[in-house]
């Protein structure tokens, strides 16, 4: 099977998720700045999850760049990523309204982290589908990134009940981190 | 015609029904644990129906690869399966909200199995469009699981009002079911 | 300029609009018959207006299949029906939830005739870009349906406010009318 | 990379946009003329937004028609794009809810400067990615157009403050500039 409806799909559902995460952002009655002042903690969620999402888009075009069939299993453990990412707007808002209270900041930090994790299976899947001689695999080398980012997630679920401060550190760093394009694909690529 | 349009089209509206269903899980206010408890008949009614359209798509995706050409007939026995299938997040949501109450179990369960049935009119739809040396139907054989899946379908409807936990453990079933992926289609593909 | 981007954006507008009508029908509070109850014109409104977005899709789909090239003025004239497509929603929810009153009615009427004229333009824009041998003027014809189209639809918007129900017997006649597929193009293309 | 995913993506975000701006026409509960009343502010924002998105769109289409190859440069500035525009829903709820108020309308201007800045980036990113043959430069020449309008932009947002009925003039002027398509492009690629 090609890829192409899985690309058209994904891109669908990331699309509209982005998309969705600007509805928590609520039309205040005032039309003044304190109006617009209870909105900040949710406009710097939304900004924040924009780029988490940004991110994942951008590696999943990345990734998919190298394949050329999908199987199955692929369509699968790419509806399961899908499953993980379709939860951060709803983390997202409660995570704003709440203003970085612990247990959502903790709980945005465990969809992130399966969201890695589900990423990671998508990438296996299409390594294993591709054989011995996996274009991906040869890209991806040691892939320091992912797993620097899955140990940051790890850290930052437990950290947010100690200091909330300490785990968004975390999530921006990784979302800085992540923000530089993939220069091992696109090298390999000879882009 | 060509089917590239039918595909994208599907694409889109199963993109945006899964996503929406994700709209049911409305933020709560407070920030802790008990704020989530009432989320959860919500959430896994969430999980059930994200599974159910992942296997609608992901059939919709095996049966449009043997096909070429579409004709109006199959361009509306596609609507009308996009039609069920858009009623399930509004069943989703209602099961959910009254925590697997007899009825709300009941209309899931018709909905599911008009969307079966619309399914399988697409099916003949295509086949009846290849004649008689149509791919698909070389594909298909007996059919089998599309036939169990209708008989727990139609057996679950009238259980909900008897025990709603047994019709939802047929609706489980059913998934799991599907979850396996076609093999049949795959074999024949040479996949 | 191609006409993929066209189809697509197209097409993701269209499916977000029939699944946006869904969320129209508000998950009820309880579990039992009397709960749906209020929601039948609701939904009753959701078929008919699922019917006649399907429709137009339908037919764009029809005419952009004898369009190779798009220009500026195609994609703003695309872009305009597009518009009172979007409107589609809004005035399915009004007619709704007023119970098919008069005003609502005939302003949804008025939606339905914007959305025909917009389609004729959208048409001739295509005609008048393919030049003296237009593939999709050859194909149209005569074109009665359309002409009668908008002659139903310009008599429903005064009939609504002297019977409801004459409407909307107009608004169902020209959805059957459409229902069957446009033989006229598939005849041109030897399906 | 090919450019198949960013237009597919962006398509789908815009679309989304375009129709989510319309769920701000809440439906009203009564069915006679005054109910509409309160909504003509909305509806008159819904349609000038809906004008600046779709000649972003219209754009965003005729730019990329000059791009073969896409790098992840590009594509964060194609996102960084989409993040302004995803804001356009929410300042013309605000801006339509407060009837034209001050400031709503001067963070609805500030969003469009910030829109056109984020086009004007993503344009000099493919420029500097086609390298010093762009076919993409060679087609703008001096581009007063983006120039007049960013200006235009600028002054709208303190004007604001003073008249907002002129930075309403100054919005419709922009946007009747662009909706005479890009003969530039046009013209160059010999439409």
């Amino acid at each position: 099977m090609s890829k192409t409806r899985l690309e058209a799909f994904s891109d669908g559902v990331v699309a509209i998720l982005i998309t969705i995460m600007v509805l928590e952002l609520k039309v205040p009655h005032g039309g003044d700045v304190e109006a617009l002042r209870p909105l900040l903690p949710v406009f710097l969620t939304y900004v924040l999850s924009y780029v988490f999402i940004g991110i994942y888009w951008n590696n999943h075009h990345h990734m998919l760049h190298m394949v050329e069939h999908v199987s199955g299993g692929i369509l699968w453990a790419n509806l399961h990523l899908l499953f993980w990412l379709s939860l951060i707007p709803f983390v997202t808002g409660w995570m704003g309204e709440n203003h970085f209270a612990a247990l959502p900041t903790a709980v945005y930090g465990a969809v992130l982290w399966a969201s890695a994790i589900a990423f990671t299976l998508l990438r296996n899947a299409i390594v294993r589908h591709q054989g011995p001689h996996s274009k991906l695999r040869a890209a991806l080398g040691s892939d320091r990134k992912s797993l620097v980012s899955l140990a940051c997630y790890t850290s930052a679920i437990p950290l947010a009940f100690v200091s909330t401060w300490a785990a968004h550190a975390i999530f921006v760093f990784v979302a800085a981190l992540w923000l530089v394009p993939d220069r091992r694909i696109e090298t390999q690529l000879g882009h």
